[in-house]
């Protein structure tokens, strides 16, 4: 066999993936074992039957050849009138890429603005994929650490620090897996700094939809940010659409044309009658996404009464997004240990926070994706569980 | 706005993109003038309904949230079966990764064995596509040139002479643009060369089922090519699945493995509803796929009768795909001024030879997309145009 690129063989870095307990749980399960779930970012519910009925009728009508390449103009002109309408910033056709997933949308983005060797910063914790896709796309992928104490929110400082020869910045907020929602004067500080550095600025919002604290504010509205901001969205959270695999990027028209140029070589495009779909999905109206969004702030609700009545487990403010973060470290043990021990001794598989980084060490990372009731006992399990631990230490 | 990478800004090399006398047509026809389009390859029917219906009962079913990234196991084992039984080479689950469309399959291939600056060969014609392919996996295209009296088949010595510092050779047969099935020692050459110097081989197969004299040969199957070849598969042509996005990558059990970890980041998976219809239509077997074929091998009848009557255009010989590669040389124009001239004289619309590279300058792709009558009375309507020109020529 003639060699691999180097790229492709260093995707993962130098580190396991993050993912052993998922890994177990699933071999547990596969093996006869009933394992309580509470590891990743996918709703108990399905998409909505309306949504699919419009897509088949999409598929029958005659939709299921090539889809031109950005993308059909209708869905452009529904998420240039969306991300207007939430942002405030004037937002067109030419300004929207329909993409295969936001996952492609962060590869697609760091593939425009990052060459070989250039160096991409991301916000640590992170979600699991971030320093794979810099890496995809050539870069060198550089972490800004954040504290736990201070909310998981990046700090002008250490930001600055983190910047020299630095071409990009990845935000997400809402944020996964910490649950924050950068408030405006962190988003600002951050704004200063990528511009005073002239970088790029890539802001993951594919949890906009899921904000359960105050409200959510994307950078592409600050001042002079929309000409070095590239917003991802996705439909995979907002209406229980993982599976679908269509979100967008938006951006100035001159990173979007060549964004057209790059989708044309790497993915030709997106499934006309999953665009039609979308669409559909999007003009359902706010309705249908607070729907979807309930269960979570519902489930939230049970995990800041159930941390209430305890000590040894502290409750990250969880302000957006699906997950609830939990610092286990009175317990004495690392995230992993934690999360290895809950799982040999309950069968209830929750994330370390390390498979999102340093900076969440000592957490765990729970998804809020299981029905009220059982959502509820595998918490106070988990509580007790910590509790005796923490005893001991 | 801050720089974007060299890579996104020079995705089309340059010169045009090629496709002025589509954009023309396509303007033509939203300006209210019928035009009778043979450009792209797009098939006149539409997805089977029953494959439609597969991926329905499969999106109501409850597959909606993420598919597993390398591929659900029952269509990585059709697909390994299919190409096992075609080609005889062992072809187990670990050999193939599903991916949204073969385009995306292009793409990953050349990520995974083109590092930045590394050369890349691809055989001219080509479709349209390749050189960006390469340049979007950071790499450099260099073109090896065949002859049309050679029936557009590469020739050992001018691969050899180009092979030098190469680390991967891209082919397509049976062939688009020019219809060409590549026969066995054509592809022995191109095994001996790749061999010696080390390179891989990325066998683009998407038309395989479109043979319409002698058989497709893939050279995986040749002696010891298993371990340096990828094979790119696609349902678009086979099964009129265009619009559908869904294709595969079959090679070594190593390069699927780092192929995974690049989709996790790049795409993470193909909708699991669009995977259930995949199988569906493999499993619906050879008579499908006949009946999807059985058009294009009607009309190339068509053209040879209607070709055979006439002196000014010669046909290149089309063993397989869904074109006809006409040479027009003998009215004096090149393929570009032909099609221009054409559009406007009788409002038909081909592709110049010159958008495929500069090996097809000269003559004129016909896609065999309209149906037997208008397809028949578009190819008078041409020769008796180029036989005007040649006569005045």
């Amino acid at each position: 066999m003639p060699a691999l690129s180097h790229r492709i063989t260093t995707l993962n870095g130098d580190g396991s993936d993050g993912w052993d307990v998922f890994y177990r749980a699933r071999a547990m399960i596969d093996a006869g074992t009933p394992v309580t779930e509470l590891t990743i970012g996918e709703h108990d519910i399905r998409t909505d039957p309306s949504i699919l009925k419009a897509m088949y009728e999409s598929a029958v009508g005659g939709h299921t050849g090539y889809a031109i390449v950005p993308g059909i103009s209708a869905l452009r002109d529904e998420v240039a009138a969306r991300v207007e309408a939430q942002s405030g910033v004037p937002t067109r056709r030419e300004n929207v890429l329909i993409t295969p997933g936001g996952q492609a949308g962060l590869f697609a983005a760091h593939m425009a603005v990052c060459g070989p060797g250039d160096v991409a910063l991301y916000i640590d914790p992170y979600y699991a994929t971030y320093p794979g896709v810099v890496r995809s796309a050539g870069a060198v992928p550089r972490a800004v650490p954040t504290r736990s104490s201070q909310g998981f929110l990046p700090q002008r400082d250490v930001l600055e620090a983190a910047s020299d020869g630095a071409v990009s910045l990845l935000i997400n907020t809402p944020n996964n897996p910490t649950g924050a929602v950068y408030p405006r004067d962190t988003l600002e500080g951050i704004a200063d700094v990528v511009t005073e550095r002239d970088m790029w600025l890539i802001s993951d919002e594919v949890y906009d939809t899921q904000v359960w604290e105050g409200a959510h504010l994307s950078p592409r509205a600050l001042p002079g940010m929309a000409e070095r901001t590239l917003v991802i969205g996705s439909m995979s959270k907002s209406h229980a659409m993982t599976g679908s695999r269509i979100g967008w990027i938006v951006g100035p028209e001159e990173v979007i044309t060549c964004l057209v140029d790059l989708a044309t070589n790497t993915t030709y495009g997106v499934p006309g009658y999953i665009q039609d779909a979308a669409l559909f999905g999007l003009r359902a109206g706010a309705e249908l996404e607070a729907q979807v969004a309930a269960p979570f702030l519902r489930r939230r609700a049970i995990a800041e009464r159930v941390l209430a009545g305890q000590q040894a487990v502290r409750m990250i403010p969880a302000q957006g997004a699906m997950y609830v973060m939990l610092d286990v470290r009175a317990t004495g043990m690392s995230g992993e240990e934690f999360a290895f021990a809950l799982l040999d001794a309950h069968h209830i598989a929750v994330m370390p926070g390390e498979s999102f980084g340093q900076s969440a060490a000592g957490h765990v990372r729970v998804a809020k994706t299981l029905e009220d009731s059982r959502f509820e006992a595998a918490l106070r399990t988990l509580c007790a569980f910590a509790a005796g631990l923490a005893q001991a230490a």
